[in-house]
């Protein structure tokens, strides 16, 4: 016998305004969050000070729920190009969705283009925690420069929920192989640790 | 002796959007807008139906200057490699600037989430002309696969731009030598025209 606990008010405001300011942007107004949520306005300022404060938590809110969706789980797969290349291969699956509309901690941050906005913060540390995922899998498979690694993978990442969050591509594996390049000049190939040509030479300085 | 013309409202009222929604977004209202451009509302509905109108035209407006900012004159420099790079080194630019936010043109769509809208239409258009040159670059380079190479190269342009006008990167030869990464792949490396091993194999299969 299982009990389901009923979502709180709170959760309920929250859930309805991650989906709705996911599709509709953060200018979305409170009388269509609290509407969406069943919520009413009394309500909502019971519990949040304002629809800035919903936002960094309807955020904070997502973040477990994205990370379990993207990370692979402690040691499944093994390698850390797997454990990485894991990451694009999910985003490429959410980007089928004809609902996808990018990264949302991606999108809140263009939208409201303020670092200093509390929803921008909590969306800067979702960020930041795939940064030091690829960055920590870099390190353990031995790659020369693991914050660049990181950095270039961080720009596809981006890039590429972007572009497919306002149509431009379908992906269709355009991420997972543009990564894989990235991760084979890094010499994290897929014959095991960083051995390659590149992973002394690879350095952040322009090439041309 | 030269002769200025002086700008038209419309210029004025285009101008001062152009530059408003980009440090702002696209929910800035039209009584913000006109008080910028020092333009009655009377006289921005003389020229435009509403705020979607001035939204498309302030970036078509925009285009040609962004256009020439990015973009190497006609044959200089004169190889593909280098015409390439060339976009990347003025993103990286553009991109110290305190006050840059991104791609104008990515920034639009990821706000207006519609694909349909006015401005989504010619943001499309301007990221289609970038996409376009690369492509033409790639093929007269001799790349075995000049529409994959395009795609990666978009997903590094918006990846890049959008990160660094989020401030969480701020580039430093990032955007070029992962774009020069990625033109090596492809075989158009230093040397010359594509003849590196990459140019049959590369496919835009996931490689996991």
């Amino acid at each position: 016998m299982t009990t389901t606990t009923k979502p709180t008010p709170r959760d309920r405001l929250l859930d309805a305004a991650a989906e709705l300011i996911y599709r509709e942007g953060v200018g979305t107004g409170i009388d269509a969050l609290c509407k969406a949520a069943g919520v009413s306005k009394r309500s909502m300022y019971q519990l949040f000070a304002g629809k800035d404060e919903v936002l960094a938590a309807a955020l904070t809110r997502q973040e477990p729920r994205l990370s379990a969706l993207l990370f692979p789980p402690p040691g499944t797969p093994a390698a850390p190009r797997d454990r990485v290349l894991h990451v694009f291969e999910r985003l490429e699956e959410a980007a089928t969705s004809p609902d996808y509309r990018g990264c949302p901690f991606l999108a809140a941050q263009v939208e409201l283009k303020d670092p200093g906005h509390a929803a921008s913060e909590v969306a800067a540390r979702g960020k930041q925690a795939m940064s030091e995922f690829f960055r920590a899998e870099a390190e353990r498979g031995g790659v020369g420069q693991p914050e660049l690694l990181a950095r270039r993978l961080m720009v596809v990442y981006d890039g590429a929920s972007a572009r497919a969050g306002i149509g431009a591509d379908t992906l269709d594996g355009l991420a997972v192989s543009t990564a894989a390049l990235l991760l084979d000049a890094a010499g994290l190939t897929e014959n095991g640790p960083a051995s390659g040509p590149d992973t002394a030479e690879e350095a952040g300085a322009p090439a041309a």
